[in-house]
């Protein structure tokens, strides 16, 4: 609904830890805000070596509704969400993947996007593999497939991930081991905790809180880590030292302010791109307001920095469904105003900084300044806390293509006219980077800059 | 799912307007935080003279799923929105009402509670009246219905209202009028607006914006209005010049902050209750954190007074579900965590005031506690931007019995030790009343008072 | 889906039974022929005096589904099922109704019809009464409800039932007592058996197969049977002797064939039928043939008395759903062939008698024969097992209106020319009366011969 | 919930037919005694090579409510329904199955068993194949996928039908052809028809009786019919000349009466079975009577012959759900008074002669006989159209372990003291390939003579 970016997938994972596929669920939920559109959990019980599977397409809540958890049985699980890009919104699409394959059964979730899955799946169907999903995870399947009976699990992965390009941090559980993984690149994030004597993985740390897991590392960058069947956790680098581009934009938009992602707070961090924003682009106002929720933290170290006064000048509604029914005439702004109403107090007569964390296509901004007008605001000041989203991802992320990204193909100043807001200001480049505290170029920017890490199909 | 006090009904009204039920889904929509449990919206052709009738249980976007409005026909409707209290949750409770009465078709829904409904009821059945519902409301419909043929509307309406006692805001819906009143104490709030050539009443004027209709006014305190077949707008004041005592808590807790109740918007309320707070109860802090989202603005005011900062310590998760499996070794406070969780960041190691708007029986506040300190809070100072809830409500709002209210029979200090708080301040009576600009003794304030305007039943 | 009339609804009724509403449901599941579009039990427990309701839209297994019986407590329960016709197919009008009166609860269940209720239901509303159902049974349980406190629940019952005109067997639960009812036609059955120490009663005894009741007798002919709190018995006839005249049509089509109704089994009855119209229209053939299931019977006792071969030469499926997505290039007989197949073999080059029970429109049999052409018969002749269906009925039977029913407008040999029969034979009214050992006029035949024992509204 | 064998597939094929996809779902409708467990179709738009597919579990009608066939795109289409045996009842196991493979798309549905799928798949699965479904259909299209690119389709199919061993009968959709197969034994039925221009296939003629297609041909023993682009049908016999032994029990059970089996009417075969067992086991008596429906044409056969009359003295309820909630002190005999109850009339005081198809377990025959003692058959005497089912079907029939089937480890004496019955006659294996009309030993007669044409695995 909001013309955001999209976050295409969380993962969970947990070995040697009492009730795990209910644990997982919990992680997931936390998670929810990484892929709304199905979710999964494969337990194993390593006693039998039996592997169960639950997914559905829908909320976390939705798929494990009067669920009964005593199906799910053992002390390993994995656990995915999913937000549904290409290939349609199939049952069939939905994660963790399970199945036999030479070397015992294998369960695998996967959160990134690889850019040469075609290729390679072209070759797989031409030696005579079947495919049953659109997903390129499953690729990554028929890879670990094609190793011989004798060959070591670890082995089996070293030579599966050597194929594949792109991002990918992968959870992969064995009946006798438990595989986190990072690409080489680090594009998406993948943390580790310990909960009793057992480990947990999710893509992000608000997973661990809810389930009372203590955080421990992250996975390394390139980084395979093998939990076996003893517990040891062992680390390997496959691919030896790699030049790291974690993805920035976890830290603008995706990820939730309560995790820590590549080991710092979010909320910090957005705080702190309000704050620079506010040095790169003052302006004299009387309140400094967000788009809600995501906007808020930015706003917040934006009114701090200036001294101006932060309100709420955008009330949220917090039972929103799917889809409405519009009536004929239709209402100005209807698609914004069923999210967010103005809180007229605080905008008549007033001038009005309202800070957000960024411009896709730019057309529910428009309308949320229009709103802002009508209920009064003299004038309005748009400052958005990270720099011009001027190309689309191709490592996990779902964004529309460059032709519709407002900042493809228009200055600040046609973004500005097109808005119809009085100023407009981006967070810089360099402003980014120092407020995560990091130097330029030691993130995938590809999103503001265009340079790509990994060339795209 | 919050330890809170439960409003029990929004009401839609709309006269003379295209897509009349179509509007009031929105508007119930915009007011669905007044009652999730049920839904329904009958329109009147007038032309035809037909009423047509759409309810259902759940919330506004399940009732009305897919739902095709042509069903609806006509340029006038109610609508209601239900939170179940007595009665259990059943479909023949949902309102509007509607039935065939002597005098032709009538349609009804009211937000409030009648004290004398037992009485009134019990005399009907002995008169031979059969009720099909467990809802007070059905009372007034009877007392309705007594009338006889030739009798005006207006004084149906005059002689059923003379015979209930409680509160009521209600909208009843003829085939060639529409009446919005509120009870002599005005306990609840509705209000009128303009909408083309038509009117609009609601419950709260969130529901305006939405679909862009204009505030005119309040129906008064005591008020009968009357819009005829011509759109004509008549006030009746039937009970003559009465003591007024609308509900305060409307102010502290239950409309939204974009609303604008009793002619004042309820955002500036609160935060003027949290500066007044923070004059009353002040303390050495290092950050100022709110119980999201309903203690935000005080808040908000507290930080502002107090001049210590403003941080989002507790993190709210989005895509809350009804239920939750719950593992068997349950998680420390899960029910708290499910819905909230601490930003480490902002609390480790610091002095945390936070604020709320309310302590019903305390569990929720108690568990909330312990997490704020398990992510390293060194004190915490809790502040309540109201008095203390000591009494139950008898007009329309879902609260426990006293002996359940932690404040009806605990002094401060001892709510200070089962909360385990370092300073606990409530906002004074005489405070709030100035928050709201207000002389004291102008609202109900029995819930924290015991002072009941009308004797309950 | 078949063009015949249909029965508008069954009974159960139970005192003094263990498990009584389970056992409701299994007859109403037995009696499920009697009416498909809604299903309801009310229990009463007498200990508390609590009665409990479930009602449901669909078949008794759907509206029973994983239904927990423990909810419907006690010793006696009344239960319905019911086809939709006038009023819409809305919960509200399923049954049994239930309400509090002036002398204490009561529910109702009716199959049956009123001809006078718009008159009785407009005088109620005159005199302030609501009503919430479009049913005519709603009519029976206001009646009740004037009644003063101390009336006797007989004298209730009585000064009701005087007033209503047209077709009521009925079953109706008080606190303290159960009363069976049949109106003085006698126009739909209700029987009655011993279960153990209790009483069941039934619209039809395949009900008390089931459950293994053991038939006492029928409810007779405007009969009020009471079986009070000590499990009595008693017999009341307010309306004195009178002139009888219970429905035939449930002999020919609606009950079970094997039913007893009025004293005699069903099966034997529609044997006889075929019997007679062997008889009464000989022709030479090589198959009898029937509509199944109806006409099986029928042409059973065609085939016996004529001894020409009884065959399968229409075969069921047995799987029939709701709705059918019908190709646009539209199948032959589309409608026939999704419920009924020819079975070629024994039909091909020869000539064939088919037996029905009845032809209301005359469309479904048309299409059949031209079914049976298509499959080879050389000769086709139709024979029906009562007469032409020449009037609508007004008590309790959903039939069209006259103008649809072709023998209203058509002699004998126009049908035939319509259905493109070689031959046509009705049973006739003599030979139909013969045929269920009863003399002429003994029976209400309203819908061959137009005579109405009550004037219809 | 009777206590019989069960087929469990049925399958339709279209070619060159307009609206293939929205025919197959009525020619599976058709078929639907044949699976009730899962239903789909997979159409083929030729023009665009697009394949659509839509599958689910339940009946027929369930799976296609309110479908949108037009997004069945195209003029070809293959369809199944299931009855679950092993593997669960999972949607993924739901047929057909469509997959890309390296020569392209292909759609499979399989009737029948491989007894030698668990070896192939171990093979598979070593080789680096993945399987996704715990069906042995998903070898097949393994063995298909192993080809290579520029294989004719006809070579990949005969290379994968060498390699699987068992009872199939099999419709495979290429995007350029159809392929129409039945196994070296040809186990299980597969006929051919003509509708327009195109051709259609299924597991029974009752298919083509409902969409109006003009029965040709069976497809022969180890044939595999080709249809190409052009339309043009080819005929191959990879196998050479094979010796057949098609199922026996399709004539016998589970065919339907008005389909035509290898070439002969079921019903005349079944009728024939019962005068065979009048001639075979004679017995004086009053009546004789069939369990509905499947032992009808063969009591009629009985009645015929020994000039007995056939009366119904079991009547079948019509409305059978998939679930009862029983009371807690049982029904006597419950299971099979739900769906079956005495027709006491016809049972009163008489010797019966009661025929049914086969006996399995025993279980249900028994509570039918005490159920017509109940009703007060002087004697019963029970007669089997077939000869004692002593053995398990390893070729598509779910059948229960031989230990359970109750003629593997009791002679006839013992059965009938088991089923309390006074006499009981088993038709001779003679004799049934005389009613048949066929000689001995040129069906697979397994389940009755352990006689397994290849080797179970």
């Amino acid at each position: 609904m909001f013309d955001k970016f999209k976050e295409e997938c969380g993962l969970m994972a947990l070995w040697n830890v009492p009730e795990a596929a209910n644990l997982a669920y919990l992680g997931l939920y936390a998670q929810q805000h990484r892929g709304q559109e199905g979710a999964g959990v494969v337990s194993l019980d390593r006693e039998s070596g039996k592997f169960c599977v639950h997914r559905g397409l829908g909320l976390v809540n939705e798929v494990f509704a009067n669920y009964d958890f005593s199906q799910l049985v053992g002390r390993a699980a994995i656990g995915h969400v999913r937000y549904t890009t290409a290939g349609g919104n199939q049952l069939t699409n939905v994660q963790p993947f399970f199945s036999e394959v030479s070397t015992g059964n294998v369960a695998i979730a996967h959160n990134g996007n690889l850019v040469n899955a075609e290729a390679l799946k072209k070759n797989l169907i031409a030696e005579g593999s079947i495919f049953h999903t659109t997903s390129d995870t499953e690729v990554i399947l028929h890879l670990i497939a094609q190793g011989k009976n004798k060959t070591a699990r670890r082995e089996l992965i070293f030579n599966a991930i050597k194929e594949i390009k792109g991002a990918y941090s992968l959870v992969i559980l064995f009946d006798d081991s438990l595989f986190l993984i990072r690409d080489p690149n680090g594009f998406r994030p993948l943390s580790i905790a310990k909960l009793g004597e057992g480990y947990v993985a999710a893509s992000e740390t608000c997973a661990f809180d809810l389930i009372g897991a203590d955080f421990l590392r992250d996975v390394e960058v390139g980084e395979v880590v093998e939990i076996d069947r003893d517990g040891k956790m062992t680390s390997h680098f496959p691919f030896g030292k790699t030049k790291q581009s974690p993805c920035i934009f976890e830290y603008v938009y995706f990820a939730r302010p309560d995790s820590q992602v590549y080991g710092k707070n979010v909320y910090g961090r957005r705080k702190a791109m309000g704050r620079k924003l506010a040095q790169e682009h003052p302006v004299e106002a009387d309140v400094v307001i967000a788009v809600p929720d995501s906007g808020v933290p930015a706003a917040m170290g934006y009114a701090e920095e200036s001294k101006i006064p932060f309100e709420l000048g955008l009330i949220r509604n917090h039972y929103i469904g799917r889809t409405f029914i519009e009536p004929q005439q239709a209402i100005r702004d209807f698609g914004v105003k069923i999210k967010l109403n103005s809180n007229r107090d605080c905008l008549e007569g007033k001038k009005v900084i309202v800070v957000d964390d960024s411009i896709v296509r730019g057309t529910t901004s428009r309308k949320l300044v229009k709103m802002l007008r009508d209920a009064g605001a003299k004038e309005v000041h748009l400052r958005i806390s990270a720099p011009p989203t001027t190309d689309p991802c191709y490592y996990g992320i779902d964004t529309p293509e460059k032709s519709q990204l407002i900042a493809s193909h228009n200055d600040i100043e046609q973004i500005r006219q097109y808005l119809d807001v009085d100023s407009l200001g981006y967070l810089s480049q360099a402003g980014l980077y120092e407020s995560v505290e990091a130097e330029e170029g030691t993130f995938c920017d590809a999103c503001f800059s265009g340079n790509y890490p990994i060339k795209p199909a």
